[in-house]
């Protein structure tokens, strides 16, 4: 029995397991995103609403987020771009599951950074080459660990939450992306 | 000559075209993301410089994210979940280039909408089937648009949109991510 506390609930998730091993359709989830143009390229995306366990669920509040260009793109920066907010789900997801594989392995975690670095060579979007990709070239994540754990069984934790990571997935691996107008 | 107003200044990203042809080592951004965590899965994300134009950058403010599960996850919901980041990115991307295109075709935009729905199998990450991914298993974007413009003008726009999106490419074709250890 694990006695530490890194505030991960790993028994519901333990529990989930077993209870989606049987009901694969409580296991289909839809995430959602309203998104209305402000003016120029300045967003601003909502979130709350969302599908699953067979039903509408909500986060408990909505979620509001600004996206822009910065001046360098003259551009009014009221946000930051959408390519970085990639970097931001990668960087939590990631963490989410040290956390997560910590407490199912008795780690006390004491504290967990990280720094991503995503390369981007804008000649892509701009239109300047058509070699050159519109995404990232490639994203680096450091992660800075202090736990109750050696740098072995740090690094373990580390390639562990990548394997069973959401974003890291979505990331390095493509996607079916449908784009309609209504 | 464009009459249109959408609020994007197309003439210095033609300019900036013609510049990085000549000047490729100015076109290599480096997009970065801070990350701490908090407790449980919940983390936040913070987000300010970042490396382009052969120099360090900055916007104009810092950016906080929080992140976290739901409550269905037996988690605090302190924030949005990580995958749903990836559909910030991308709606918010999809939104900007829209913005852009209209703005350099000529077309007055009235009002985008969009809502992006990301369908996601949590038995991959919970390793229930390791047949399932750990990502979205697809994504349906659907734009509501009222422009001074055809439905097909239009259609055309979004085309051009996604076909320029640095989102939709990372979302669509892998990226190499490396993960490391300090």
């Amino acid at each position: 029995m694990t006695t530490v506390e890194n505030g991960v609930n790993v028994q519901a998730l333990l529990d989930a397991r077993t209870v989606l091993k049987d009901a694969p359709e409580a296991a289909q989830f839809t995430w959602r995103a309203s998104s209305k143009w402000q003016h120029g390229v300045h967003s601003t995306t909502r979130i709350q609403q969302f599908f699953g366990l067979g039903q509408e669920q909500s986060h408990k509040t909505e979620a509001v987020f600004d996206a822009d260009h910065p001046a360098v793109f003259a551009a009014e920066d009221n946000g930051i771009t959408p390519i970085e907010y990639l970097l931001v789900g990668l960087a939590s997801c990631l963490t989410a599951g040290v956390a997560s594989v910590a407490q199912n392995r008795g780690i006390q975690l004491r504290s967990v950074e990280s720094v991503v670095e995503g390369q981007h060579d804008i000649r892509g979007i701009l239109g300047v080459d058509s070699d050159v990709r519109n995404g990232f070239n490639d994203i680096k994540v450091t992660f800075n660990i202090d736990a109750d754990a050696s740098q072995q069984e740090i690094e373990a934790l580390v390639a562990q939450s990548q394997k069973r990571s959401a974003v890291f997935d979505a990331l390095t691996n493509p996607t079916n992306v449908t784009v309609e107008v209504a």
